[in-house]
């Protein structure tokens, strides 16, 4: 049997914030053309289902078990698989240059032969999340920034730049802040007041979308209502009043498509 | 004749950072269900001329002469075409949410009788330009959160958050900076120090796609290898040094598909 050279060969894909059809044209044409999708937690089982029987798909979300794929394992994976199959293409959630890891895995890569990658950005969930519930992350009058931080480093202490984006007149979107919104809330409450809104978006663009709206002040109160454990993006900044009232009136459909 | 009633609706929809191919999935299939698509001077003409023949096309980023259609003359259009029409596809560069002006077109449809109103992300260029210079707006051990900002409202004065920005740990992401680099590279030495890396990316995901990395204290002998009259992002921050590590290697290759 002869098997045909392959040039290993690396994409580094940005699925989007979850809807499937939130691929772009371009990712999607990648995806057609791959040898090998390794592809995480958070992309939509549809848009996997989607890609031809011919390619080979690979989850490197979670192992068997319930314990994460380190990275270190992922990237062995990629570099593996390029070499064996050729062209990989590593489909992360969201867009892989927002704290997906996307350059350790460039570098990694690069460090071990692979000389053809190529970055194609996704939508990102910092900005469509909010979006998917009404709120625009910048409007005219109520916010002319916003800053893009993860909780997740944070070890009981707060890091430097969470006590200055709760000073700054920024809109403040967290990712993977979930389990800290109680300690977050109560820091930006000292700078912006008890009265400032905060939004929490789960399932973002999806069905099951969820959002709740609430104040920095009784956000503890309404925890009940969200799923602590799941992932979740969390908006604060006078921005959110405009979610908040188009929630109410139902204005915007996301899922006309579906 | 008898002419079919259509009920007037509104998508807006962001055609993401420059290459046709970054739209989503999702938007494509809306400007090809469209009536009417009025559409800014930042999406690509190849873009346009996709789109099915049968659907009017309006654009309404500049008028004839060299003025730029005024945002009231924009909403009045919207709510006209969409109750002449039907179905009016809102087509502007990046994201409708990010700088976009897009909540007061909604508001305004909204208060002129338009019901039926979806939005459609678009990759932001805040994010996808630095990326398609090989930056990442965050990075492990170099950046864990990034703030994008605009310079255009900036008069003499620096707004608040600017100088707040300089003082973060952030990558501080600019959008419309161009004609305030050296002022903005002033602010931001006193506070992060002049070999902080600076790029500027033009044309991002386009075949002209131009990158120029500098410091913050040489930036301003660097400005004549920009269009400083032309759009432009601006990227402050030590994942820069990234970007200019991955250009001097030619690893990305971010036309592949072109």
């Amino acid at each position: 049997m002869v098997m045909r050279h392959k040039t290993p060969r690396l994409t580094l894909l940005g699925a989007g914030p979850g809807d499937p059809d939130l691929i772009t044209r371009k990712g999607w044409k990648a995806l057609q053309m791959a040898d090998v999708v390794l592809y995480d937690a958070l992309v939509h089982p549809d848009l996997i289902a989607e890609i031809p029987t011919c390619v080979r798909k690979i989850y490197v979300g979670k192992r068997s078990g319930s314990h994460c794929a380190t990275q270190t394992e992922i990237n062995q994976l990629i570099v593996e698989a390029a070499h064996q199959y050729g062209h990989v293409v590593r489909l992360k959630g969201g867009d892989p240059f927002v704290f997906g890891r996307g350059m350790e895995e460039i570098e990694f890569a690069r460090a071990h032969g692979i000389q053809q990658i190529e970055v194609i950005p996704g939508i990102s969930s910092a900005i469509a999340g909010p979006a998917a519930a009404g709120i625009p992350v910048t409007s005219r009058g109520l916010s002319n920034s916003f800053w893009v931080l993860t909780a997740t480093t944070l070890d009981g202490a707060f890091a430097a730049d969470m006590e200055k984006a709760a000073q700054s007149d920024a809109t403040v979107v967290l990712l993977m802040g979930m389990r800290k919104i109680q300690a977050i809330a109560e820091l930006f409450v000292q700078f912006r007041g008890a009265e400032t809104p905060i939004a929490i978006i789960q399932n973002a663009t999806l069905d099951n979308q969820r959002t709740t709206i609430a104040q920095l002040g009784n956000i503890a109160s309404r925890l009940h209502e969200v799923d602590i454990h799941a992932p979740g993006i969390v908006v604060i900044g006078e921005v959110v009043r405009v979610g908040e009232h188009f929630a109410s009136a139902s204005v915007l459909n996301h899922n006309l498509s579906h």
